[in-house]
């Protein structure tokens, strides 16, 4: 609980320090493995920090709770110490069950386990999920703070000072840094390797900064009660050893991720004055059981109004952007003063059309500038305060720029809604360097990420809505050009009034027992012109539309698949929608008549984008040619 | 050619800088597409920099030339007009095919074109490469220098201060950075949008600053004279106006990616004292093919010595690791005082094994630091001057964190060899933030590098020595954990004296005819114990090693398809081998009795390699029994 700490306070602190520094040898003795060094270096700054907040170890997940991060992941037998010894979680289990497959107590922190926040390991995300979740709590009137704890290493990551000066921007005073400045890393003193003036660092981007002794209590309380009652985010740098607390390890950079064998952890723990019960632990681990469930935190319901669809007329050429950025804005509409939603951008707002959301409401509107790495990050953190996150972005930032941030969301299990504009060579004159075509081999490389690729406007408009009011992250991937949206073969929307999104549905947008093509997002439209200019041939096409590549519901449509089967898409056509059926005809023994990819061979260059589509064979024209070749 | 200029030669850039205002006017004009705004503030930077800079266009790729890299590649009306008027390029051909496919002038500057070193147009990497061109000169006893412009929102991001340090750490007094200080961007001034200081984020990384006007001549040639006397690296700061030079652009943002239309255009050239010749142009551009041939830069020859290969006996455990190390360590010992050669680390040399190099050869051994996305870039840049370049990390940051780095490698045709460690489950207890499952799925992506997944020691080390001295992007991906070498049915080593590595062979370690085993990697040894196993249980069970999954050969051992097929990989079943061999079955029209994929399916946790293979179905036991269900 915050506030200056008595004399006697501090002296229980100290004394788990010591005790945090036997457990943290037991664990990693005991499974042969981990990080003891840096973990007794942070110790107590660890102590510090969740002793100063205000988080209730037997209301862990309260949504008012003030929240830890600890960047620097591999520290985990310290973080899992600290939970022990203040009551978040069983010491007994941590000791025993530390990196076994049997227990929660993973190698790096993982979210669900109380008092840890968010699962890190990758260094240098820690400050952006800080961000992320104190600018949640400003725009949720919350007055809950967020503390990071990082490494003096991970300074030297660039997304750090991204993060940074995001923190700046937004004058987030309820954010704490705390530094563990051991300058010791695997390959020797911090300084030599890569030498970064934290402090210069710091103050360059505007921050405060507060310098303490790491390991003494009192100056890690006095900075906390300091930086509290400051107008902007303040970093604490505390000057530490590594290993602190065993003479033999101080200072050893070869106990970064090396653990004592038995005899050493009893030299250190009679060091320490602890008892020496390793055996007791050894004992327990050998009846843990083979796995364990994935943890699982409990985060705030977010259950937006999403409102009703725009229906969008055939005879209108609009744009998937457009009709995402008129849907988010609707929703920014129809939720203000309701439930906070928060759209972060990257200085492409007039062109992925989220300033349609901040017109509606600016307050809530995040332009955190070219610094994608960043933004994705607080975006996937802000996600699960209780805050609706859109995070806005080309294809290429927004996958492939921030690919590993995004894989972090997915492993902490975010429910961030990213949309992605300018995929495909659909994108045009920018060229090779902003083609996406990778929208969907990138995405199924991740577990959780659910993607959609929406046909038309109508698609997209329904899509957003359904993914806003559904748990868990999405990408919705969107091409740049416009087009007529896709019409029955009454020349109705085909996705109008009655159609309702479902994830995985795949849509019969014609019918034919010659062909079926097989495609998603911006090629739909072309698909399905050609196929109505073959019928006038005698042709009989079928347009399979899959809007969700990762989750399609194949089966359903699988009548059509006997047939001469061609997918269609603006995409790597190694990587794609393609790959995804093959897979699925293959392992459902589905034997059609002949199968074909088309999609894009090779980096494409600049030009227009209908001539683009007439090279990879996307186009209407080249498609109905394709066919007219195949079947005389 | 550097040094400083006389009055009449800067009278005579001033009025190339007019003619280029219109240049760029022009074309983006009659491509009704492209960038003017940031192309007319920087156009007075790029004639200085490469009116100093020592690049005969005659002789475009010299290898002694001094390199230009320009950062925000968006801004390549500027940087072709400053070509075609400097004499790289045909000044017509770039006005009237900007943009358009049949033209080599793209919507972002591409590598290959006279002038141009470096395809750019993701924000924040251009520093990294001028660093890694800048390293490598000094690596290879070179005397040229290397200029980087850049704008100034790209500032913002984080990758940009990971190479500030690392030209510092590395004393690179042969580079020099100009900032386009506009406070421009898309979505108002740069200073509103994400605020930087520019320059004490300068300072505080140890650079020393210079401003200037950014449209003064004679200011910027005495700065980059200043910049060559000076023992570290330089940043000139150049003030400047977006649009200038036409009164109704200047300070309009909106002109950041919007083309005059023909009437303003006629305004503008009239304002710049120009013919307005523009519709010549759009003539010419009507008459442009409708594709061009991929632009070849002509990189210098690397052709290392790659010594003898080593032969690990099969009695002996050891990890493929090991062998990458010894390998690398071999040929910077074969090549040392012949050919330079540059090892780039990331804090991982006693994991990644690559301190075999440093041993032999200190001075080349690169240490970056936890700067991965810099590291990345930079390779790739080192690697087309002439230096043979290994960048070596684990598959998280090797392959995940810089996904789009190496795409943009992969875009440039780098020549970068790329290993990565502990990619699978095989990492074991580090867990799931640190177990690359995506190594084959990712790389699938991108058109050009190729992958390899060597089986074991014995393969590593020959792949190693045939990647270091093929030209092209490799990625070589192993995992963590020791085994026997594989071994032939005689019990000598598979991939001993007689084995030759071929990119895409398929290996076929056993032949069987009851059922195919498809694996690749860290799981051959263990398909290879089942299939042992099983044969002495009566059933034949083929096994075959895919080392080249991206390339693989699958024609030349298909008779091996059509009995039943298993793959087995330690990666995300749904994105790798399996997701491959399914897609070649189904478009050979092969159809095998049975098809299965077996692979890790979720994200695993912490746990013992072993266990974790057990789980996962992947150990030879887990096999044998999978096996024995299917064949009873």
């Amino acid at each position: 609980m915050a506030g200056l700490r008595t004399r006697e306070e501090l002296k229980r602190l100290e004394d788990l320090g010591r005790i945090c520094r036997g457990d943290i040898i037991k664990m990693t003795t005991v499974a042969n493995s981990g990080h003891p060094g840096g973990s007794m270096s942070s110790i107590d700054i660890f102590l510090s920090i969740y002793d100063f907040a205000k988080n209730d170890p037997n209301k862990p997940f309260d949504p008012e709770r003030d929240r830890v991060i600890v960047s620097h992941g591999h520290t985990s037998p310290g973080v899992y110490s600290t939970l022990g010894r203040l009551g978040f979680v069983d010491i007994d289990e941590v000791i025993a069950g530390f990196r076994h497959p049997g227990s929660i107590f993973e190698g790096h922190i993982t979210r669900g386990i109380p008092g840890v926040e968010w699962t890190t390991g990758n260094l240098g995300q820690g400050l952006s999920v800080g961000v992320g979740m104190a600018l949640a709590s400003k725009l949720s009137g919350k007055n809950n703070r967020v503390f990071v704890a990082m490494s003096d290493a991970e300074q030297a990551k660039g997304q750090v000072g991204e993060a940074r000066r995001t923190a700046v921007k937004y004058g987030l005073d309820n954010l704490v840094v705390v530094i563990d400045y051991n300058d010791a890393q695997i390959s020797g003193r911090a300084h030599n390797i890569m030498y970064v003036d934290i402090k210069a660092n710091y103050l360059a981007d505007g921050w405060k900064v507060i310098e303490v002794d790491g390991h003494d209590y009192l100056e890690l309380n006095e900075a906390l009660v300091e930086a509290e009652d400051s107008k902007g985010p303040v970093v604490v740098i505390g000057k530490t050893i590594m290993g602190k607390g065993v003479s033999f390890m101080e200072g050893d950079v070869s106990y970064h991720g090396k653990p004592l064998d038995f005899e050493k952890a009893a030299l250190a723990l009679a060091e320490l004055g602890l008892e020496n019960d390793i055996d007791r632990f050894v004992q327990m681990r050998k009846v843990l059981p083979s796995y364990h469930e994935q943890v699982q935190a409990i985060d705030e319901d977010v259950k937006p109004f999403t409102g009703d669809p725009i229906v969008y007329p055939v005879e209108k050429k609009t744009d998937n952007r457009s009709a995402f950025g008129k849907a988010v804005g609707d929703i920014g509409r129809l939720n203000k003063g309701r439930l906070p939603v928060m759209v972060v951008d990257c200085d492409l707002k007039p062109s992925t059309k989220v300033s349609e959301f901040e017109k509606v409401w600016p307050e809530n509107f995040v332009q955190i500038g070219v610094q994608e790495h960043n933004a994705a990050t607080l975006a996937g953190a802000a996600s699960v305060c209780g805050v609706l996150t859109f995070f806005a972005d080309f294809g290429v930032f927004g996958v492939d720029e921030t690919y590993n941030q995004q894989r972090l969301n997915d492993i902490n299990k975010a429910n961030v809604k990213v949309g992605v504009t300018h995929v495909g060579i659909d994108v045009g004159e920018d060229g090779k360097t902003h083609h996406c075509l990778d929208y969907i081999g990138a995405l199924r490389n991740f577990y959780g990420f659910k993607l959609i690729v929406p046909a038309d406007p109508n698609q997209t408009d329904k899509a957003v809505r359904f993914m806003s009011e559904t748990k868990g992250n999405f990408v919705i991937a969107m091409g740049r050009s416009t087009m007529n949206p896709v019409a029955d073969e009454n020349g109705n929307p085909f996705f109008g009034e009655e159609y309702k999104f479902e994830y995985g549905k795949v849509d019969v947008i014609r019918k034919g027992k010659d062909i079926t093509l097989v495609t998603t997002g911006q090629v739909t439209h072309h698909a399905v012109k050609a196929a109505d200019e073959l019928r006038s041939h005698g042709i009989e096409v079928a347009v399979l539309n899959v809007s969700c590549p990762l989750g399609a519901n194949f089966d359903s449509v699988k009548e059509f698949f006997s047939s001469i089967v061609i997918s269609l898409e603006d995409h790597n056509v190694a990587s794609g929608l393609g790959s995804i059926l093959a897979d699925y005809l293959v392992g459902s023994g589905i034997i059609p008549k002949s199968f074909e990819k088309i999609g894009v061979e090779r980096y494409m260059f600049s030009g227009d984008n209908e001539l683009l589509y007439d090279l990879a064979g996307l186009s209407s024209k080249a498609i109905v040619e394709r066919i007219r070749g195949i079947i005389k």
